[in-house]
């Protein structure tokens, strides 16, 4: 009933007349409302209870974490998205929180008749994990993961991708769905393709495409219990948009000779593998998602980014509860990340121990409500700033609606 | 019947099967165009005609005031907002003139069955004064005054601010919505709230929020005549967003001793008490507002920032003249203030008095003209501009569609 | 049926209770899906295909042409528009792509009752040439040529505009948008008009606005074949954005003598007269344009900017053809541009001579599809990099989706 569910998902109305004969509407709908719709969603926050450590900053994650940052948006998007014809699908979502920024521009366009296979090329999410699939609107932690969300800030690029989404699949999402299970939305049960690279609303900086693959695969049991099982991954070379002047890097060259260059302008492998498991909540749910890798990394020792390994998960143990027609969401969290950040200044290296305790609170469909206690324990350097282990607990809130 | 009007006017409908059960609705409107309205207005502004000063500038009000600055385009406003449910309305609006900005974005969330008290979450307007509360799309001059928006530049913060209107009063609203008698919107006959205090799209610098509280009583008299009477008040401290290098500021430490600093990161007491009349205009009306206080402002003698006394309001007489299907909204208004622009450079020191003269059209409700001489006499200094005082006259036209 | 056609063309339903007694209607329509409607195209662009120059770069077309630029975003369109009374037009477009930007907010007044004469304030196209009014969303080649969007780049200026266009061309208009003809658009069959001169979202920099005055008739012949001629031409004086420190000038000054000045903060006269000529494809169509005026230029013998001549155009042979529900539009274009661009650097100095060969695809009217390849010979110098001949070939694909 409600339309604020998952893009993708919108595809499964499975009407008869459209999707058994796909390809054949020739034209659009004929009312500019049915073609599109307009939505998005708010989210406002507050950091700053039982803040202990008003150094303790998670940039990447909420640039209002820290000190005396008050009330703050975090996300302040508009949608406008829509099926033109049985097989091209249209999606853009701005952000407005600060100044305003493009996040999706995409067409799909579908090649068979079941909706099953399509073409996505513009800038979307690259398909690489479950959080970063899972849309901050439908999230029941504030953020994602450094061990995750580390791969691809602002789980973006400009990209062509092909999807594949097997129609009984569909209707796992379906049944998701309809239950609220927090589903991440159909990305695909197989996606392959190639991206830029460099992150959102940005060129490629050097001459090769990243490539990315991914498979998912969500079984559901006779007593309609669902797991989910992925893997992903993607290979690369990245170019560091942010470093200090003059800073080096030791890298391999075409004969296998470290040489020492500097780190402006170079090319890093930039690869990772992870794997991802969700049981959905019913009413227990238990989500865990783990990844490894090699990408630049500032080394404190040799004041130098090096091409490093990398790797970090989450693992989350969750519950839907049904009370009268609210439903609440406890969650606890637990996070770890060894590696760097390769967008941040110098590939900051990071090293992260979080733990967090929480609830999401929906009373009902438009409004929802996100308290949660965080325990952090992160050392994150860079050349400017070699020392810095930070350790601090706070209480944030959140206030969402949907539109 | 048109929807132009002020957003929380929205809420006037009184349909019985909503108002008398406000929580109850559980599920969403159906269709998007019934949970949301797209909608906004443009200003384009000519400042060129008979202007007699262009080294006269009045920046807070219009960056094409001054010399050759051609036509431009003061506001470019869209806007999407809704009732989502019964107890929850979403608001978000954004500035495209120059480049984009985020303006609003807010949720509203009631707490009665009668619409009546509400709590306001994001970025809105904060409920001080009668002109920041009132629409640029609805006031007559084409500007608000120095006196009362140096408060609150972009009148809006981020906040949290519980607001009610009594039924009987939103009653009065609905009558001066049907007559087009330029209300200001329900903000609340009620408000009290807290803000971040550095202004629009901006984090908090200091660790203390702004506290804001306002009552307006409009009262209607038998002859249908309505007078409204406000008081209001905020209280906080501010840190000064741009100084000239090396700039010293004189403060009062915590011995009560009077100290030299840099003004750059002081808090500096930041607080005012106003107060409104608006008799509406059936058809003659008078509006006046006046608000004293003190905050940080340049200082010429000692090329120093001190807390400063700051006062000024302006008087307003206007009329609403019907011909035909034409309305014509004819106006003159004196503007004092004395005081620093906390937002400007150095806290720049101002002493204004002005005197418009003009007229606003509307020959229906999508297309307004207004036409306003402006006869100033304006002293602005900071430390890099010390001795500056502009008097001029200039002719302004402004053309506004509604949508 | 489908409404993406050009936005003047909306106007032309002819609904009797409407064009006959177009000053009349007093009221809004109730819905606001039908005083305005939300729509928008996706342009997804890859310029890496069979590259032999990669120093080769064409900013004022598509700052994703040159080395490794990968996947990206040419244009993501929002626009808000619609008829809010039967003499009262609203239309907004912003751009998404990259960083958000405002293209168009004006307003529409008419004064007849047939919808024929009009008055447009705000930034909109300013009307000089075909291809600068037709939509990127309609055009067949990729991009604008730099002999004809040279005069303005994006087209638009904050303006004030009168535009005539009688009954019987618009209805030729109207033919035109049914078969899919690509018209430019109703600019105005004759249009006189006034604007800043500095660009987009940009304050006039001198005294003076530009001037511009265009008149286009289309001829539709006894076998439908319709041939299109259009003059035009503005005149004013720019003020250079973008110099290098200390590039010198030389001007003429009041006196008639030539004087040596520094080129920033100068006027320079900007002026031209061009000429279309369109045989619309039914099926093969032939488009020309050419004009020649005069502008700052940089001078490499003397390192000064210099009022100079310029002139070029461009020749385009086409065809539409209809196989089964699929258009296609093979093309073959030659551009020719000698003279300044005054908004890039220094007013560098350009010399293009560019071949272009290409189809677009519609396989419905959601989805287009352009390849083109493209064999281009340019020279262009500033002061900082005078000598630059880049010649070069590659293919360029286009993905577009139309909301």
């Amino acid at each position: 009933q409600d339309s604020f569910e998952e893009i993708k998902i919108d595809s499964l109305g499975f009407k008869p007349e459209q999707d058994g004969e796909g390809l054949i509407q020739k034209s659009l709908p004929k009312s500019w409302t049915d073609r599109i719709k307009v939505s998005g969603y708010i989210q406002a926050r507050y950091n700053g209870l039982f803040e202990t450590n008003p150094d303790l900053e998670v940039p990447q994650m909420d640039k209002n974490w820290g000190a005396d940052k008050g009330i703050s948006l975090r996300r302040v998007r508009l949608k406008v998205s829509g099926w033109l014809l049985d097989n091209v699908y249209v999606y853009m979502q701005a952000d407005f929180a600060g100044s305003p920024t493009l996040r999706d521009a995409y067409m799909d366009l579908y090649f068979d008749h079941h909706k099953s296979t399509w073409l996505r090329v513009g800038q979307s999410k690259v398909p690489f994990g479950f959080e970063n699939m899972q849309s901050s609107q439908f999230r029941i932690p504030l953020d994602r993961t450094d061990a995750i969300n580390s791969a691809l800030p602002n789980e973006r690029d400009l990209m062509a991708v092909m999807y594949h989404t097997p129609q009984k699949v569909r209707k796992i999402y379906e049944y998701m769905k309809r239950n609220n299970l927090k589903h991440s939305g159909n990305y695909g049960t197989f996606a392959l393709g190639a991206y830029n690279g460099q992150g959102i609303n940005t060129s490629d900086l050097n001459e090769n495409l990243h490539v990315v693959a991914r498979a998912s695969w969500p079984f559901q049991f006779a007593n309609d219990q669902i797991m989910e099982l992925s893997i992903h991954g993607y290979t690369g070379q990245y170019v560091l948009p942010n470093t200090s002047e003059g800073l080096e890097a030791e890298i391999t060259n075409g004969n296998g000779e470290k040489e020492i260059v500097y780190a402006a302008g170079q090319n890093f492998d930039d690869a990772r593998l992870g794997a991802t498991f969700v049981w959905y909540p019913q009413p227990i749910g238990f989500q865990a998602e783990y990844n490894y890798g090699k990408g630049p990394e500032y080394d404190v020792p040799t004041n130098m980014v090096k091409t490093k390994e990398l790797h970090g998960g989450y693992a989350m143990l969750y519950a839907k509860i049904d009370y009268t027609h609210h439903q609440f969401f406890p969650f606890v969290r637990y996070i770890y990340y060894d590696g760097g950040k390769k967008f941040e200044l110098d590939a900051r290296s990071y090293n992260v121990n979080d733990v967090e305790i929480g609830v999401e609170w929906q009373p009902n469909r438009a409004f929802e409500f996100v308290a949660m206690y965080t325990i952090a324990n992160r050392t994150y350097v860079d050349s400017q700033n070699p020392y810095n282990d930070q350790a601090g607990n706070l209480l944030r809130l959140q206030m969402q609606v949907n539109f």
